[in-house]
């Protein structure tokens, strides 16, 4: 299985690409948006309810999936897209971000990290080969590096050790990756540090692999500080492979970060202030939940051809959220959801048309962050 | 609007009777099982999805939508249908059962019952004038009179009382009821004394309506108990009505109280051990919670053709259910709605077939209570 990222298009005027990526289980058009399934499903969505919002490929956790239901549970089932029925591409995260986010709970050497399970305490070992072992077992189709995501602030000195660790290990995940219908990607690092930014890209895209992705942003930095970031660092990155930034959902981030090359996005933005009672609009958030919405019996967004907004309205997913109803979390989750894939679909468009500018002007006239 | 039930087939061997009810909303195929949607949806489930499960008619709560969100916001969207966006019948019981489930919350007098709302202790005043006017804003297709649910066990004077005053309140509703696209219907009440049900049955029916209802069974009196009252009570009702047994969901109950001459039920039975991750299956339910199924990579019942069997395993639905995960409960919730109203598709078609012995003998060899 090859790997292949053909670029169709690239925006005369911004950093902005259109391409495809040929995986294992299909195409994907980019630039995408990937939903997070982080415990093998996408947040009260099915399968069923993914495709119908144009969701190419969704992301998966590996450090859940390790916990519960367990790595071997998955193979036993016949892996992920057999376990949670999703066919088209899935993405693997290497738990790296969620066991350096345990904080005191975790132990970082070169070997790899000690953690402990936040379930039950249980104790653990991640190293890049255990982590590659993982999940070759789970069987996603792209899937990440064991690397560490260094905390913002942090010293140069730290970050520079963290980056260098960060290349090492993605030697030994790249020795100790065992399946060829899997596309590794390495992870860039180096914080908000322009010279270790360099360092890093320079020598994660050294290491021959089918994509790779820039981490350690969207960390809690200023968003001005994260298009800074990238606008060092994909210009050092191949133009023939896709290039993923990890974490980034904001819609207004997904345009630049589109704009300074990026192909891949991931976030669980949509999902959670779905859950919380907001929605996306081209206009800027809603907060459905409010008490302003309780008679209105508009959609969610006006035009939108969602599930949500074309059979129901804000007063009545406003009542459902205020009851406590799952069909109410339901139906913003599937709107936001939408919405991003969406955006990313019109972004595709206008770069294939050569008018980003334009859009772009188009976007931030309505959208109020 | 003219509510016509049309009796097609009476079982020869026991009280068992297929038909149709005509209502605004469409025509209902009886026996039928109506799932509950308490707060304007059935917990976790779309129109669509209830559909998809058969479901021909839903219940929901007037004391609940009275309560929140109100009835004069469901009547602003255009009525209950299309606030949750529901085309087939609707059945909105009369808040008789919640607001006496309140205890000391409440208090009874001939005019009607004061009680404070669950939600946030404000005073209210339900009498059958003021529930009809709330139930005509709703809009169901079918309301139910204000009734007195006598609790169990209670004192034959006491059911005596509350069983003469529910009568009254009956003679109330209808003078108060407004609309004819909506179809009233009185419940025969009388606690757990032949000559009360009896007495009560012969006084309910003698009002002229398209239906009634057996209420104050399924109250925590054993099964035998309520089977015992409803054969005093059904054959006393008239045969060209649809006849209704208030709260009964569970498989066994439906096939006795169908074979004891009722058309139609309502529980949240289904909805709500489904949450607690129990399905109901031919040979009776299972737990799919239970550590038994982590490994079990077979459908919630083999055979079935509901959506969660078709696309997941026990394996899968007990990750979510473990998990936390939304999916888990809207799985077991479409299994269990498909269950019953499937049941109730073939206890009908075996009526229409004379052969409801054979299908009961049948049913008791594979379920296990």
């Amino acid at each position: 299985m090859a790997f292949e990222y053909e670029l169709i298009k690239e925006c005369k005027d911004t950093g902005a690409r259109a391409g495809v990526f040929h995986t294992t289980h299909g195409d994907i058009q980019t630039p995408v948006f990937m939903p997070v399934g982080t415990q093998a499903t996408v947040k009260t969505m099915t399968p069923e309810e993914l495709k119908d919002c144009n969701a190419q490929i969704i992301l998966s956790n590996t450090y859940h999936l390790y916990l519960r239901p367990g790595h071997e549970l998955v193979k036993e089932a016949g892996g992920l897209h057999k376990f949670m029925n999703w066919d088209r591409p899935i993405l693997t995260d290497s738990g790296g971000f969620q066991v350096f986010s345990l904080g005191d709970l975790r132990k970082i050497k070169e070997e790899g990290v000690e953690f402990r399970s936040h379930i039950d305490g249980s104790k653990h070992l991640f190293t890049p080969e255990s982590v590659m072992e993982i999940e070759n077992a789970l069987g996603a189709d792209i899937i990440m590096a064991f690397d560490e995501c260094a905390p913002y602030p942090a010293s140069y000195e730290y970050v520079q050790q963290s980056a260098d660790r960060t290349t090492r290990w993605l030697e030994r995940c790249k020795a100790a990756h065992k399946r060829e219908d899997q596309a590794l990607f390495g992870i860039i690092q180096g914080g908000m540090y322009r010279d270790l930014r360099e360092k890093s890209a320079r020598e994660i895209t050294a290491i021959d692999l089918p994509g790779y992705a820039v981490g350690g942003l969207s960390v809690g930095e200023p968003a001005e500080k994260m298009y800074e970031m990238l606008s060092y660092t994909t210009p050092l990155m191949p133009k023939n492979k896709p290039r993923y930034l990890m974490g980034v959902g904001a819609p207004e981030n997904l345009l630049e970060g589109v704009m300074l090359g990026i192909d891949m996005f991931d976030c669980v933005l949509p999902t959670r202030i779905g859950r919380n009672g907001t929605v996306f609009t081209r206009n800027g958030k809603l907060v459905v939940r409010n008490a302003e919405y309780a008679h209105d019996f508009r959609p969610l967004e006006d035009g939108c051809d969602c599930y949500a907004c074309r059979n129901f309205s804000r007063a009545y997913i406003r009542h459902l959220l205020k009851a406590g109803e799952v069909l109410g979390i339901r139906l913003t989750t599937i709107h936001n959801i939408h919405f991003l894939t969406h955006l990313m679909q019109d972004i595709r468009q206008a770069i294939l048309e050569d008018r980003m500018l334009e859009f772009k002007e188009n976007f931030y006239q309505k959208f109020q962050r």
